[in-house]
């Protein structure tokens, strides 16, 4: 597919800071009525009548973009090459060594309470944050891990690591909301790890055992 | 501390499902004003201005006034001895089939996703069940567990528990959304027993250990 001679001519009016908010709101349209996996950078450059190659100069990446769109305070996918990379017996503590540390920042703490407060609260933004997730960090997660059963392993991970979330950060449930990061990665660090490489069948050590 | 004679007098004005009606109305306000801990029975009936035995003629303990002034589907403390007694190295299945099988539920579901959409979005509600959680889910499980670390585990269940709802009923993330009941009780049920009961410092197997 070409783009039509009438786009590719396109300018954004006015400074290119307008030209950066443009693109933004045509962004959280598009993502909105779309979901993140059907949303283009094409659509969303025709809808805010603006050059694709402009929306790659400002924000480089469809997640990119995305993060900035629903305030999302960090890159996960920036993120992510940390985790994944190296060796696969650890990534548990990473990860979640990755997420304390992150959201335990109170700039991030405050927007992504909020990000998930409306990811929450409704069905459509839920599903917009679910599309972006799914594609962008439990996707690669899975990528990384291969097998069969990629997909079922990376959602039990997103189920903990939520879970995590929520009760750390959204309903501060003591004494988990105040316990240290290396405590968190001790307690929670191996059930990743049990999820994303361990042997689903089988229960792990219990201290009556 | 004594009745005084006035609220003592006091008497349901109208029929007794008004009555019923003006406990749950000054139940919400008291739970959502103190919280759950510090409300108690006295100071609902006195706000609805009946008698406190008429609280418990209509609901029991204030658990079962909670569950019905925020519309919990079913009273969890009902369904939770069938978790906490018996063999406590298995209660880490029991806990998640029990919580799948009522959540699965479509009458239940639909009420529980809105309530935890409530709690999540608004600090108020979250704070009132949490402290509802906390006295008598949590908290019951952490006194049947003993211990000095029975607290850490209990928010350790709590925050793998709340993930899986979240993901499966709230944000609906696949497969686990459509996972079989023994599919879920078998993926996460180890999770749970290790919070439970199992050594916070060892590494569960992995399958390439």
């Amino acid at each position: 597919m070409t783009d039509s001679p009438r786009r590719r001519r396109g300018r954004p009016r006015g400074g290119s800071s307008d030209a950066r908010e443009r693109i933004l709101a045509a962004a959280a349209a598009e993502f909105g009525a779309q979901g993140y996996d059907a949303t283009t950078m094409r659509t969303i450059a025709e809808r805010a009548r603006v050059d694709a190659a402009l929306l790659h100069h400002y924000f480089g990446t469809k997640a990119a973009l995305f993060t900035a769109t629903v305030d999302v305070p960090a890159d996960p996918t920036q993120l992510l090459p940390a985790v994944i990379e190296g060796d696969l017996a650890a990534a548990g503590e990473r990860l979640v060594r990755m997420i304390v540390t992150t959201w335990d920042a109170p700039h991030f703490r405050t927007r992504g309470v909020a990000l998930l407060r409306t990811a929450i609260g409704s069905r459509r933004a839920a599903s917009m944050l679910v599309g972006f997730l799914s594609r962008e960090v439990l996707g690669r997660i899975g990528e990384r891990l291969g097998g069969d059963d990629a997909d079922r392993r990376v959602a039990l991970v997103g189920s903990q690591v939520i879970g995590l979330i929520v009760t750390r950060y959204v309903l501060e449930l003591e004494p988990l909301a105040s316990a240290s990061v290396d405590e968190v990665v001790a307690a929670i660090g191996p059930t990743i790890q049990r999820y994303l490489t361990g042997d689903l069948q089988e229960a792990p050590p219990t201290r009556d055992a």
